[in-house]
Parts: C-alpha cells; structure tokens; sequence
C-alpha cells in the first residue's frame, strides 16, 4: 500500500492523497449522516490525466475506486464500503468551465463543476441550464450525469441524460475516451454516452460533459390550483399539456397534508387559499413572448379548467414574490415532513395514467396494513414521479415505526411493479436499493447488465457494491 | 442446414420460410439498387416469442441473423453480404399497435408497424407522433430504432431514441427482454434501451417499443427567407429559437442551385421570389394558441430579421396550399438532383457554430480540387446536420466523376473531422460507411464498442459485418 499511496502522491503531489481521519471523514460519510464507510485515502486529482493514471495505478494494485462529486445523492451511491480497502476519487478539483458556445448553444464543463455555477455561467451569456435541484449549491455535473439527475424542470426539458450531448470518460483501463461532440445528430455507432451516464461511476469515471444550453425565456408564470381528485389533476395535467404546448414546464402535485405541514411549520409562508382544498398543483409555464402573453394563457388554460369544473380554484401569480411563495410552498414539503420526525421514503415513477388507480390502491393497503399512517405524497407529476412517503401516525414513536420499514418499502414497490413503474424514478440505485433492484429487475436484464459491467470493468475496480 | 431450416418451419409455417430465389430477392436487395447479398433463407415470425425461438435456433446452429424491417435504409445495414451463410429475419407481420394511452401520452407498438401507421394511429387519438421521414409509408418503428432515425422534426422534439420510453427486445441468446416500460423518469441501472437503439441490430431485435406521443398543435406556420449566407442564417437560427422558443419546429437550409434544380424538375412548384437569393430557409412553427397567433408570431420574429438586415425577403405562407408548396422544395431537392444525374452524397452534423466557417473552407478544397464540381448543400441546419452533396461539372460524364469517390470522401469527412462533426449524422453506418467510421473513431471508443458487442453477442450471430 504504501508503495501505492507513494506513487499516487508522485501523481497528484502529496497535499492532495488525504490519508488522515479526520481529512478522509467527510467524504467517506453520506451527507444525512446514515452511513459512514472507510477507505484507504482519498484521491484529489486536478485533470483527466491525473484521473486517467490514478486509475492505472489502481488497476495495477487492484485497488478499487468510489468515484465521487458533491457526495450530495440520496441513494449511498458516492461513499465508500466498511472495508477501508478502496480509495474515494474525488473529482471536485476539476472544476472549470472549458467553454460556452452561444451559438451552438452548448456549455462544456468539467465534471466537477457545482451545478450552480454552470447555471449561473449560462446565465451570464444570456442562456438557461435547465437542470435544476435541492443540492444544486453542492452537486456536480460529474454526480447530476453519473446518477441522470432529474428535478424540477424535467417535464419540459428532460433529465440530466437529455441534457448531455457529449463526455469525456476515463475508463476502468485508465484510458481516456474523447466523446466531448456538440452535436445533435451523431449516428456512428454504440451509444457509449448514455451507457456511462446513469451508470453510477460503475462503469467508469466522467471527467466533462458538453450540455445543452436554451435562450432564456421571456417570462415565468406560476399559478396554485386547488382541485378534488387525483383523476382531476391527470385531467388538468392532459389539458396543460394541450393549451401550453411545451411552454408547460413544471406540474407539481401537492396533497392537502402537504400544505398543512408547510403551514404548520414554516408559518411565515402565506397560505394561498382561505379554505383547504385536498389537493394541488403547482404550475409552471416559460413565454418566449411577453410577461403579458404568459399571464394571458395562464388565465386562458386555467379558466377553462374552471369552467369544466376539472379545478375549484387557481391562484395566478401577479408578482416575482408571491411566484416564490408559491414554490417555496413545494420546496419545503420535505424539510416541514422531517421536522414531524422520521419517515419512510419512495421515489417512485409511474405511467401518468396510472396515478389515481396507484394512488387508491396503494393508501387502501397502507392505511389496511398500518392504520392512522399518514401518507405525504407529492412530486413531479408531470414525469410520473411521485415522492411517496409515510409518516408515523401521530404521537407514534419514530423508532419503532422505522422498524416497519421493509414492510412498508415492500407494499409500496410491490404496488409500484404491479403497475409497471420505477423504485427509483430519480434518485438511482447506489447500495442503498441494491437489493431492491434484484428483486424487481428480471433475470434477462439482470445478465445483461452484468455482461456490460464485466466487459468495460472486467477487474470489477469501479465503484464496486454499487447497482449491482 | 435442411435439420435447421426444417426447424425454422415447425417455428413459424412453411409459408414463412423463404428459400426460392424470387422470394429471397427483395430481401436480399438495397432499395437503391446499390448492392445485392445472399442468404440461406428469409425467416417470417409473427411474433416475439416466435422470433426468439427462431434466434435460438440460429445460435444453436450457427447461423447468422440480418434483422430486417422495411429495407429502406441508406447504408446498407439491413441486408446480408455476398456468402448466403446468413439468414434475413423480417419483422413486417410483428405489425401490431398494441395500445395507445392518451393519458400517458404513448403508444406502444410492434417493431414492424409502417411509420406511417404509427403517425396514423396516434392522429386518430388526438395526438401527435412527430418521427417524420421520407420513407414513412415503407419504414419501420424497428429500423427507425435501430438507426436513431432523424427526419425533419428533431430540432424540436429530438431522434427515434429522444421518443422512445421502452423497448422490447430479443437478445442474441434468444432471450426476452421486456424492457416495454412509458416511464418518463427511470434510473434503475443501466440504459440498456439507448444501447440497443442506433444499435442497427447488431446487439440483439427490437421486436416492440413504447414511443412518446405529443397534444396535437393548434396551428403550424411555414415561412421560407432569403438570406445572403450562412451567417446569416446561424443568426437567425439564433433568433428564431430566442423568438419561438420551442415552437420552432423545422429549420431547413437551402442553397441557391437546390432551389434552380427543383424549378428545373419540377416546374410546376411555384418560385417563392421573384428574384433568385443566395440561400434560402424554410421555417416552420407549431402552435398550441390559434392560426391567428402562430401568424403574428411569425411575423413578429422575420419583421424583427428583415428590420435587423439578417433576412432579404420573407414568404409566410398564407395556405395549407402555399405552405405544402414551399415544402415541396426542401422535399424535392433530392429528386431534383437525382434528375441531374449521379452524385455524391455526404450525411453529416457539425456544431451549429462551425456550419458557416466548415462551408466556406470545404467549398474552397473542394473547387480547388475538383474545379467545376457543385455543391448541392441543404439539410436541417437547426439540427447541425447538412446533406452536403457534390455533384459534377456540368457535362462531366458521371461514372467518370464517381470515381472520385474516395477522394471526395476524404476531403469532405477530414473537414468534418476537423471541425468535431459527425460522418454519419441520421443514417448510420450500415456496411457503407463501416471503413469510414474505423478511420475515424478513436480506438478506444472501437475498443469499448468491441467489448460491448463481444459481452452481448459472444458468438456473433446478430448482423455481423455491420457497424463493426
């Protein structure tokens, strides 16, 4: 080992192959604090070729490598295992903008640029980075590519996957692939780009992306509907997609628990409504035209829901401000849910018309099975992803409700599976729904999967424990 | 080969089983005449499950499967070489449409619906499925797949793969994968789907797909403009995606001599000017407002090139008539320059940005080289991709001119090379452009390409001889 740390420090110069406790413990700990694993020392390379020989070193030593960027993902996918045998390499020290292209309208960026700073380097050039999360202060674009992050605007724009048009990888040979096109059309050949993204560094490490860039829009509008049904949210989603065109860009879905953990805990947040309805949605839409054309078809699309009696009540933002209180509703559903205790979580995706059904099935046998739970469900329904969590009923002690949690991860998949949906609609696999993935993956994708690790990583060196 | 073709038919009827040379021959045949091959038999299936038995069959036999769905390719990737070793498996009778959600927005259908079919379906429900080529009323969903088709809508609503949500799939074990998931969010492993896309069967039969489908826009706008050159038309490529937004839905370049053949073809399709420009670009938007709505957008946005001196001269169209008649010219350049005699064709993409300067510096080799030659250059320029043809001097006898192939290859493909473009931006590889795409990908892109086709397809029985 030491000749191996040895030849790492010669590589990256000593400051950066962080051998101490203390130094090593922020990376090897998941950031909510439920797992903390060990490693042999943490690497910080600062470009593609000190990524590229730290990993022929380590496949000379067989020594394997937990890739890792803003180590902000919710699925134990960037920390490494018990067994302190594996290095972390961190890829937050390449971190430059390598260039923007306006009239391509691409940005190509290292992978460990913070994803704020790529939206705000867009920004800068008059351009919208769509992408857009919670830990956009702290996650990288290596980690957003690496784990297909989705977030708020995937209804109009896509996933990471579909913003991503090019990468530069190194390989588990330690080779590096030039795949850094800025094009749109590019038929020659194995679609290795989508191969690695997603792929939760299992495959190899991304060291830069070429993304998409937008022109901005013209205007943001924002709107709360109240309505009485899950069936009435499809109908309304069917009918925004219809009157919006692709100026829809967000459809979040809130259920009456949710505002009301919202007020309870964040009363500063002024309540939209002066009755309680039992659900909402969020609405977005992004105007090339005018501030005024937005708010027209607003009222255009939302008066003919009210009008067919698909929403009983809409609230049109008139101001940059109360559009923020509108999404800060949304924003803080799961900091209000956590400050009731601890909760089970699910991020699921399903076929849109499927939702109400699931949604009836589902609570029938969670409130059957565990009576007085509460169900917190909301998301992005305009994806089909829900965020579907269960709280303990009131006055229940969170430890011992925590106990049930295979029990309830089970009904709650199981129902996702009998509808031909996703257990993990955007958060990835990591190790934390390892074995969730085979149980619910069949045996012929199973195979394959594992075929196309053991051909690009054959000494099973990257990110091992991890999907599979 | 009697025991296995004697299998073949206890599979799938007698009926199905083509061995007489007359029936082998439209099978065995390029639709452009270019290139015949040879196999031991055409194989029919009716259905998955059949064409996964048929595949075992030819593993446990050793016999090589050329998958096949319109033969409308352009690359020569759908038919068998010269040897007769190899078998054609048609997936014409997989013609199903298997369901359509409105609700979810998809369809799911066998790989070898007709293209046309697919659009057909999906209009009789109200919705939109925008893949749109010129070989729709023969192609295939499964070709379309297996080539990441382009067409003319990709700018806004992206290839065959950025439409696909599932596929369904006959791996080169014989294996079924249902991987038949309308899920807009699903980060569960590997992308196996977007492998098998672009794939060119190569890696296993797509035998069904769930596509994405689209609310019908209230109202399309076609515009054809004159402009000076193609800066000019990378401005206003700019503007228009800053104006429209996403309701820009078809941006086509159009070189002066494309305009001069068509008219000399085809005289009927009315001049849009009364005097000849140096370039032309067709528009199109789609409009979820009204007819009305979508003409003042269109007006807004030229007024704003025409007053900015980006544009010469603008036509809305103010007809479904007129409008079908500006595209009859982007639709008949191709005919045209047939009618013109043989030339040499290049399927290429660059990024955006580099289109003006990749023109001007390939124009010069090329005058240079070959004095006289003529540049038929036109595409969908909102997508990076050029049909960028040469045809020869007027009065050069054409097999003369043809021999120059190569050479003109070299020079056209370096260039594109040099600018991070793509040799083959919607047509694939086929065995056509196989040498090229060695030339051209690095070898360690080959290498991973190589070991992902070996992990798969270890006997390799699924269309050798193409991509790689």
């Amino acid at each position: 080992m030491d000749d191996f740390l040895q030849q790492c420090r010669a590589v990256i110069g000593s400051q950066y192959v962080l051998i101490d406790e203390a130094d090593r413990k922020p990376y090897e700990t998941e950031w909510r604090q439920r797992y903390r694993g060990h490693c042999l020392a943490v690497l910080r390379p600062a470009s593609t070729t000190e990524v590229a020989d730290l990993v022929k070193l380590c496949r000379q030593f067989k020594i394997s490598i937990v890739p890792q960027g803003g180590n902000s993902g919710l699925v134990i996918g960037s920390v490494p295992d018990s067994s302190g045998s594996s290095v972390v390499l961190s890829l937050r020290r390449l971190n430059k903008i390598r260039a923007i292209d306006t009239d391509n309208n691409t940005i190509t960026v290292d992978a460990g640029c913070i994803l704020n700073d790529v939206q705000q380097s867009a920004d800068n050039s008059q351009r919208l980075f769509p992408l857009s999360l919670a830990s956009e202060g702290t996650c990288t674009v290596g980690g957003n590519l690496s784990s297909n992050a989705g977030g708020t605007a995937v209804l109009r724009y896509g996933n990471a996957r579909e913003l991503c048009l090019g990468l530069e990888v190194v390989n588990a040979q330690g080779e590096i692939w030039d795949g850094l096109k800025g094009l749109r059309k590019d038929n020659t050949g194995y679609d290795l780009r989508d191969l690695f993204i997603g792929a939760e560094g299992s495959l190899g490490i991304i060291t830069a992306a070429v993304m998409k860039l937008y022109p901005k829009p013209k205007a943001i509008q924002t709107a709360l509907v109240a309505l009485s049904s899950p069936e009435a949210a499809l109908e309304l989603l069917n009918l925004s997609r219809e009157g919006f065109g692709p100026a829809l860009t967000g459809f979040e879905f809130i259920s009456a628990i949710c505002l009301e953990l919202v007020h309870k805990h964040f009363s500063d947040i002024p309540l939209p409504f002066s009755e309680a309805y039992s659900y909402y949605v969020l609405l977005e839409i992004s105007d090339h035209e005018s501030e005024s054309h937005a708010r027209q078809l607003a009222e255009n699309v939302l008066g003919q829901a009210l009008e067919g009696a698909i929403i009983s009540n809409a609230v049109i933002a008139d101001s940059m401000t109360q559009a923020n209180n509108l999404w800060k509703i949304r924003e803080n559903i799961s900091m209000a849910q956590a400050a009731e205790g601890k909760n089970i979580k699910h991020d699921i995706s399903l076929p849109s018309s499927c939702i109400p059904a699931f949604m009836m099935m589902t609570a029938q046998l969670i409130v059957s099975h565990f009576p007085g739970c509460r169900l917190i469900c909301f998301g992005h329904m305009g994806d089909g992803n829900l965020h579907y969590n269960i709280s303990p009923p009131i006055g229940v002690n969170d430890q011992n409700f925590i106990s049930n949690q295979e029990a309830i991860n089970r009904l709650v998949h199981d129902q996702v599976h009998a509808y031909n949906g996703s257990i993990s609609a955007e958060h990835g696999i990591g190790s934390l729904k390892r074995k969730e993935l085979l149980r619910y993956k069949s045996a012929v994708e199973l195979q394959m999967m594992r075929a196309i690790k053991s051909a690009l990583d054959p000494d099973n060196i990257m990110n091992p424990g991890k999907i599979l």
